[in-house]
């Protein structure tokens, strides 16, 4: 990793606005701006300004103005990266944005890589790892849920949890590493007791940690959702018509409108992703039963399942029986097919049916819930039978909640080593043996804080970062 | 205008990017920040630091944090609205931008209006009218040429001008109506002749900066081109082969990366707009006339016309004469039908040509430009050759170069004025009635540097720009 140079970007997303700000950082990045730069105000040098300040001027291209500017200087250890850090505050225009990172390029500052600076901030001890990938979640982040998820990593509350536990029990490696020296004279630095109350309190932790990545994940990604019925039933309009009602929600602060996603749908801050599912019917055409495996594959990656079936046509019926008798047939196959997960049962076209045939439903499937797809009726109904088969509890008491996968298979990992060291113990395995998988357990925490790195590793995490962070 | 209102925007391209700028500016912006600001290091309130100081902390819903930010003050009237001014600096996620825009509505703070904040450094005086113009051309800038007229417009040197032409005029009104308040005792405040002088330098300077404007235009609008030409000459290849050059050259500069414009084309750093138009045949097919009749309109809308032609077919003839004199023939009615426009003529399959068929070409045509469209041969040349049509030279020699239609409408009124007052003195007009085209020129003077502005007019300037600038 090259830390000795100085790097740019474009921090700001790229296209035309009113202002554009680039981030140069690394030695020497105030004396690049100071070559370029004439300041409207002082004949200070920027690197005479105090650290934390703002210089209006020009950047000038030899004779010829740039641009006029807002330049922010920011003094190593005291910026984002820890190195000197350089903010110009450009016009918003492209040619512009261009004509002002190709001047720094001929003077020999190069351009950043992917999540380059938040890699110096690591490197420079500004942040941890965790902490450093919870930027990068931040700013991917688009609903309540998974921006609350980021700001609580980002703020180190899960990392110092870690570090904490990893600190205690590096220190019971040291003693037992250090009775290994003493072996002969049969010494017992480290506190058994203490030590076997350590890790429970580890093994605990860890559990807790790693249950909470089922729920971290779905708030971070979405929760997976289909909504499976036979054809006709109106599994199209429903979808519409809880997309449609988001897209008149999603906010229209002029400049920051953002599309709504064509399949999700954010519902008291947590996205539920709907997964595309043609319609299941029983049929013997070989064709038509591909599309119903697909169905079924499609409906396994979801969490929730809305089964959704046409109440209304009970009333055509003199006898109602057997229809419901069938619907019933088919409600427990789901209920039996995807036993792990939540299952909604909604009766569609309600609107067409009388408080009597509402009743007969009712009691012989066991409450479903009535809406009208199309009218629009039950619909918030729906919603918040969405939202409660979520605890968003634990999001709003601050609890940690693990929702990267890379901390969940360390996290994993760890506890694996946990289990060994417990059994060790359990055991009297020799203290040489425990203090490997003691060391293993130290590993596999470190990874998570970045108290343990590889460039491999590093590389991985921050390509997925944006230029200019 | 409400200009007591505190106002809000995004300053940043919407999107997600590293970060992103809000700009808050009116009276109570520092105060209102500091509501829900919480910083980091300093106790000190954000209306207690100094004005062009950076300021690290977290911004507050509640106990709630919604993002750590860096906070940037500039006290008015040292801002760019000449008013108290705040900058966050927030992380670029699309869902924070919102949160902490919306977090500040519900504080009674308000959307920004397009070019809102320019129009209030305008009405402060931070910026006359044809400069705060200036910024919204700087910004939609997107060639050298375009980019150094907004600069040099920005920068106040077309405004000076005007407004000590006009300050002179202005005092030459004063004397004159002075003289018609005592034109009982006939006196004469105003020296006729050096008044005869500034009339004869404003027409000079009105002249020139009016005969700039169609130069001006194109620089920054782009300078219109149409190939025209039979069926099948390579009128496409030509455009493709221009076109797909220019996809090249266009810089990469990962994150600012620019859409080379469909149809438009940088050479020199001018930009040249090709304008579709289909070949041109003589038929009596009443369908193709039609095509034939918009195909010559739309050429009316250029300035250059590129007239191309197939020559390799000349290899295939015993006698080449009656096809180069039908080529000629056409080559003159185009010269004749579009006498006011620049016309080059191509030669293209170039490559197909012995010497001595090119010999002839070259003998009896007057020298067409030789090309290979498909072999990239002759472009260079044809560059060239587009560009030469340009003075380029008043640009570079910093010559004031109007760009903006409203001032060309509003210099050419004036100086139609400047012309009745030279017509008055050469008649021996009364005083009184002179001093009346006198204010009509000091009025469409002050129009261009908003001396003189309406609501009217300000609305439909600003309603141009971006939101947050």
């Amino acid at each position: 990793m090259r830390t000795e140079d100085t790097i740019i970007a474009l921090a700001t997303p790229s296209g035309m606005g009113a202002i554009a700000v680039m981030r140069i950082s690394g030695k020497g990045a105030i004396e690049s701006v100071d070559n370029v730069f004439k300041s409207v105000k002082s004949s200070k040098k920027l690197s005479q300004q105090k650290t934390h300040t703002i210089h209006l001027g020009h950047i000038m291209d030899n004779d010829r103005v740039v641009d006029e500017v807002l330049v922010s200087i920011f003094k190593g250890p005291n910026s984002y990266t820890g190195e000197d850090v350089v903010e110009i505050s450009c016009h918003g225009s492209v040619y512009v944005q261009q004509e002002i990172i190709q001047l720094f390029l001929l003077k020999g500052i190069r351009l950043a890589d992917p999540g380059e600076f938040t890699l110096r901030a690591f490197i420079n001890g500004k942040l941890d790892l965790s902490q450093a990938e919870a930027v990068a979640d931040l700013i991917a982040s688009d609903s309540k849920a998974s921006h609350q998820l980021a700001i609580q990593q980002m703020r180190g509350g899960f990392s110092n949890e870690i570090e904490n536990l990893r600190q205690q029990l590096l220190n019971f490696a040291s003693l037992i590493e250090l009775e290994l020296d003493f072996s002969e004279e049969d010494v017992e630095f480290a506190n058994r007791d203490d030590f076997q109350k350590l890790i429970t309190k580890i093994t605990n932790v860890l559990k807790r940690l790693i249950e909470s990545f089922a729920y971290g994940n779905v708030l971070k990604n979405g929760i997976p959702v289909a909504i499976i019925g036979e054809p006709n039933v109106g599994k199209s309009t429903l979808l519409n018509t809880l997309l449609n009602e988001e897209k008149a929600i999603v906010s229209d602060i002029a400049g920051t409108t953002r599309d709504a996603i064509e399949d999700e749908l954010i519902i008291d801050g947590v996205a539920f992703r709907f997964i595309d599912t043609a319609g299941i019917r029983h049929t013997d055409d070989i064709v038509e039963s591909i599309g119903i495996k697909k169905t079924f594959e499609k409906t396994q990656q979801a969490q929730v399942i809305i089964y959704l079936f046409d109440a209304s046509v009970i009333r055509y019926l003199k006898d109602y029986e057997p229809l419901l008798k069938s619907i019933k047939k088919e409600i427990n196959k789901i209920v039996e097919a995807y036993s792990d997960k939540k299952i909604i049962i909604v009766a569609n076209k309600a609107d067409l049916l009388s408080d009597n045939e509402i009743g007969k439903i009712q009691q012989y499937l066991n409450n479903p819930l009535f809406i009208s797809a199309k009218d629009d009726l039950g619909i918030s109904e729906l919603k918040a039978q969405l939202t409660s088969l979520l605890n968003t509890g634990a999001l709003s008491n601050n609890q940690t909640i693990v929702s990267n996968s890379r901390h969940f298979e360390a996290l994993t990992k760890a506890l694996a080593e946990i289990n060994n060291i417990q059994k060790g113990i359990n055991t009297n395995l020799s203290s040489d043996l425990i203090a490997i998988d003691i060391r293993q357990a130290l590993h596999h925490l470190g990874e998570i804080t970045g108290k343990v790195t590889t460039e491999d590793l590093l590389g991985n995490i921050f390509a997925n970062f944006c230029i200019g962070k």
